[in-house]
């Protein structure tokens, strides 16, 4: 078998295949958080008295130039290049020479990673943050909007007791806010600074951890290095985890909405170019987005679980191992966003049946009602029950619905949409 | 065969041993929390004129009682009583008369045991903030304590660079402090009052669900009635992924304990009451609590993917597939408490070897130590590079590792715990 | 803290409580095989001379009334017993005397612990296929019963074509038949003999491994010792695997219940007494059975995770962490058994409403037949098309469905039921 | 926003990019067996009489210089054709006209899409087979050559008996034996025709099913239609449960590998080309490849959990979520042949250390045998332990480990090597 040469060369080619992998894909994407991170880096040399202050003008300047050129639609790594992180010191050293060369004073190639990804991470929040906030003004919006059509309510999937499209709408919304404390508690994690751990046990060099704390705006060091070498991998599960909430939401929601459009329940509608027909069924309007949003967020929900098979039962110190947790997180990220916009491109143009309730089936969906009613006339509970049930048996039941009023918060009447925004709100300022 | 008989009483008990399942052994563990939830109930029935002052008082009175009795070493369920919902009810009807029969208007058994739910997991939350805040001081002792016993520090399992026994403790006691993050976002999902949602569609009576909030001591409501059913599954899975993080953190200090303990490394010792010996392997100490604490803390971070896979692709709305989260969830808080305390006995009788370092094979750890004091005299890295690569060729490589001394933040000589210690009591402060 | 006290005894018994954990309450299960495994240990020693032939019968005979002891219903292990192992080798030493102790000879525990495990393992997988073809024979019955009465078939959740219960019923018949596929493979698996591996390393004395394989009347051996013991956890997880394909199916057949007795489907009913009613909504009918057969085999679908969870990145060698298996997978066999039975009493009470398709909404479930049937009178693909789509979009179109043949295999009018009954005995034959 | 525009083709481009996703990627891989699978069912449907004996031979013809075609290496989907199977329709009626229209009679794509996975997985599957086959190989003859390499045998991760590195090596081995008893119940999954099932409810057209399942060279059908679809997802399932076994194995001996070079231990070595050093440390040589494995193979691990999050809970029928099983599941397959190959590589250039067993830490790894050898002698078993146990506590134990035999099957001098080939080549036969 070719594989088992031994032929050095050729053997040094299949190992560098394997473990490079899929990383220069990720690495443009961490390509400005490198060179921020340097930048921050060089700064704190300097005033360390490790770099010189025309050494520092020098390396900041064309870190600069460099920050607007790897940020440039279309950045790719060149394929002769190892990593983006001996990529940036290259094009420093080629046009500034040996100033260059010694911005990896007191940095290993593990706390110059460690960085990157917080800083990427970090960014990243941000956005998810922001997308999941357009969600959840839509939803709240739409409420509103939907506040009267009544729908029927269930529970063990039997028709139960009356809702309203509006309460249904806002539940998701309110779901949105619990994801963000979970969201939340993901960004306090990744928004440390691992810089100046080295490979996991520090430096003999004088370093100020502080001062690159504040220069890269973090909130506070990861103060302990072995710790500092520990967060990665827990910190990208962490993500993963904040992520996979919205993800749930998002995949509830759309299973909601493909059991809506369904014709047996027939409580939503899209148009035309939001569904896919079939070339031979006139009827067929299927919920092609809804199931792909439902498919790619159940696999959202796995990534956690995905992380903890890579990083589990690993003694401490750093292990190669963790350059996966790239490819099952950054996709992850982007799979996301991208259901975020289109829930909402859906919800958008969502038209949902008016007067569902008039149907027949849907009726005993007011025999408690019937019943609170009787009993606020002063019939005692048993024999109001009694009475509702003969006329059930009887066929006779019927109730006005229209007459319907719940005053309590969170009721069909009462949707208590400004509370639930002020929620929201409380968790976002956590960002 | 027998099971399929035409026989419906026969067939009602499999039906009701089926689905009964493990229900009572958990409900004796909510029973305080459910007399609690309704006596909130209760009291905002009369502020609402919905029961009398007099109603409320004998039934609050009686509720004291049974809350006592049910808070007694070694209170079951009685075996002819379905779950602990009815038989409060029961007892209550059976002392008090018509009265008792009256705490459920306006309630429903889902957001009785929806609020319950809720209870027991805010106070378990906070028992687990309290091992968790003692396993965390003990490892800060321990590493002020072996903060000058050098232990070699691993990157791929392979000996890098000088680490201290201090360090690598300390780490493990910031580890503590991401998960508590988690663990505080958990618990500002759990601590929101799902009482008053009826079964998931609200009530026509004249609630205050404010007014139980406040009675209960909730931060706040799910407001959205529905939401408040769909936060089922989702609470227990928000507690899961907390005590996931920390049982994370404890599996991965119990893999390097049991690696440490392994006469290949040899770094700690323990009493022999606390390791397991053989009856013909006289030099065995086996670390089979450690082994334990890793296997446990393991399954334990398999329960949120076994809730997700409980919970997903249910339509909104109550199912009964919610019963089983108390299996799953309720045992794996119960040892996540048990390897927290075995953690803390484990570790407060540990012996950390003196003078690992003094090994032979361990000497190369300081390569990059004699390189940057050379750099430090003026050689240039390159030359320093070559002088120290030419004495470990040649097998003269040596170095006083007495001299050691790291300055930065988080180094060995600079362990910042007092810094670790105030960001613990920042999270710790959520709650 | 009283946990950390220097006092050896109490701190043993804290390390014995931890350690045991819920083993005991396992053993129970176990103790049968136990005794098989040192029938046959016993006999090969006596063959290689290890023990007389006086010894060896004496053994025998009181293991035999040993045996019938533990199958006795009620079987618990005395609290002061360490496990099933050492009680058995206590019970024979009293009654016996001397010949009792030398039943441990050229074993270790832990390839006693490693046969036991298989022997109940194997007699499990028995009982499991036992209990699947049961529901297997009855899908089959009941497809032929059921098999006129049409439903709409789905796709995407939106009406399609048109099926039947029978053709829908013999679906998950064949999907048992896959399931077998590999549940035969963990039975393979786990047929394997590891007695006489040792502690992992083998032994000393010269065993006959072969002589057991044939006692214990295993497939084969688990040849290599080392592999013997790294067979533990996996062949549990096999097992897990195994269990979880006919989970998969339970699961996903209680989901299609819960959806077609839910009365905007309607195609199906159950007697009152399979069902929950609610105290004050008249019309429920709860399909709480089928709810937690979800529940129940959604969460055995997580075991082989948790399973893996427990037993990956751990280095080849026996470690204390295995002793969880049994806390996961033994109740997850448990409840699959129950759940195959609950799934017989369920669909041996079903009743699939007549002419379902009557409904006006279901008439589109036939435009491809329509369409089919002009093609076959020879109107070219694309008039066809034209024209039924024409007659839908006016509202005009019809199709008396009751004319509906279809000819090849596995279409409605032709189930194959045999054929599926034949590949079934292929798969069983493999155990 | 822009996304929520009412222009209706902007609209659908939207839906367009997100529902098509990654799939032409996979399709490419696909192809071959697409038009196989079409040229079953036009060669079945001539036999119908529903195509004549001349569009057949041009259908055929034409078929078979497209297979050619997309089997070229560089092979791509046009970016303006849908799929690859409108992509092959579109170039035959290009090239033959009216004939290339007629090979979709009787079918549809949902049944195409499900024979073309089912064929490039039973592919798949034997190549899998392929290289587990001959990494088996190589480690069978790496446990001769080493099979008298002692090296210590660890249980807890403490040094208990003698091992050797043939013993350890061969474990492996028999390793995948049981794995290939699950990757072959996959193949049995795998290896059954679901064309004719249309799109989940079969055809009115005359097909002859057994006629395709032959002229594919399947095993036998899916026989019910219904189940036919049923399968998608799930034997995407069954292939990831299949090759996770593997993938377990590959990552066991990975961490072992890892551990085995680490400088504690030395068991094993590498040469420089295949390990990974520091720029800084002379002393380094990690193990990326084999930590990479370690990665690639727990990640592989995750896969079946990540299909059961996707398709579960989803009612029968098809739905759109089945396409992501195509990302889940294909790139673990490539990862898992790269990492068989890998190991392959690594494994044949491993040198193993001789006389281990020298170092006088390892010396108690032989209390067992002394004992054994005194007991041989007539010293009772007590007598025996009291006397070695006294000669470690005194420090003058010793043991001559050369003179180790150990004669049962599967011991460090009877490694059983044939025995465990013979298995092997039972379990491929199954294939």
């Amino acid at each position: 078998m070719k594989l088992w040469s031994k032929d050095a060369t050729a053997t040094s080619q299949l190992v560098e295949q394997f473990t490079v992998g899929r990383d220069k894909e990720f690495d443009a994407l961490m390509a400005p958080f490198d060179v921020q991170g340097s930048m921050a880096h060089v700064a704190m040399l300097t005033e360390q008295g490790l770099m010189t202050a025309e050494e520092n003008e020098l390396v900041q300047k064309e870190l600069t130039n460099i920050h607007t050129e790897v940020l440039q639609q279309g950045f790719v790594l060149p394929a002769d290049v190892e990593d983006i992180h001996s990529y940036v010191e290259l094009l420093l050293t080629q046009r500034i020479g040996e100033a260059g060369k010694k911005i990896h004073t007191g940095r290993s190639r593990n706390d110059q990673v460690a960085v990157d990804i917080k800083l990427f991470l970090r960014a990243t929040l941000q956005e998810v943050k922001q997308e999941t906030e357009t969600l959840f003004s839509l939803l709240i919006t739409l409420s509103e909007q939907h506040k009267d059509k009544l729908i029927p309510g269930y529970t063990h999937l039997q028709i139960a007791m009356p809702s309203s499209a509006g309460m249904w709408l806002s539940a998701y919304a309110e779901s949105l806010v619990d994801d963000m404390e979970m969201l939340a508690a993901a960004y306090a994690i990744t928004n440390k600074n691992p810089l100046g751990s080295g490979a996991g046990y520090g430096s003999s060099f004088p370093l100020n951890r502080k001062s690159t704390t504040e220069k890269l705006q973090f909130a506070t060091l990861n103060w302990n290095s072995v710790y500092a070498q520990m967060s990665r991998g827990k910190t990208e599960k962490a993500v993963a985890t904040g992520i996979s909430y919205i993800a749930a939401t998002l995949s509830k929601l759309a299973y909601d909405c493909c059991l809506y459009i369904n014709q047996n329940f027939g409580f939503i509608k899209f148009p035309d170019e939001l569904t896919t027909g079939s070339s031979i069924m006139p009827h067929k309007k299927n919920p092609d987005v809804f199931e792909l949003i439902r498919a790619k967020c159940n696999r959202i929900q796995s990534t956690p679980n995905e992380l903890t098979l890579l990083i589990n039962n690993l003694p401490s110190g750093y292990h190669r191992d963790m350059q996966l947790t790239k490819e099952i997180l950054y996709p992850a990220i982007s799979d996301l966003k991208a259901c975020l916009q289109m829930t909402c491109l859906m919800l958008s143009h969502m038209e949902v049946k008016a007067d569902i309730l008039k149907d027949e089936k849907y009726k005993y969906l007011f025999t408690v009602e019937a019943m609170n009613d009787l009993v606020n006339k002063g019939v005692s509970y048993r024999d109001a029950y009694r009475e509702v049930g003969n006329q059930v048996d009887a066929g006779t039941f019927s109730y006005d619905y229209k007459q319907l009023l719940h005053t309590h918060e969170g009721s069909i009447s009462n949707l208590c949409l400004d509370d639930i925004t002020a929620e929201m709100k409380k968790v976002l300022a956590k960002f």
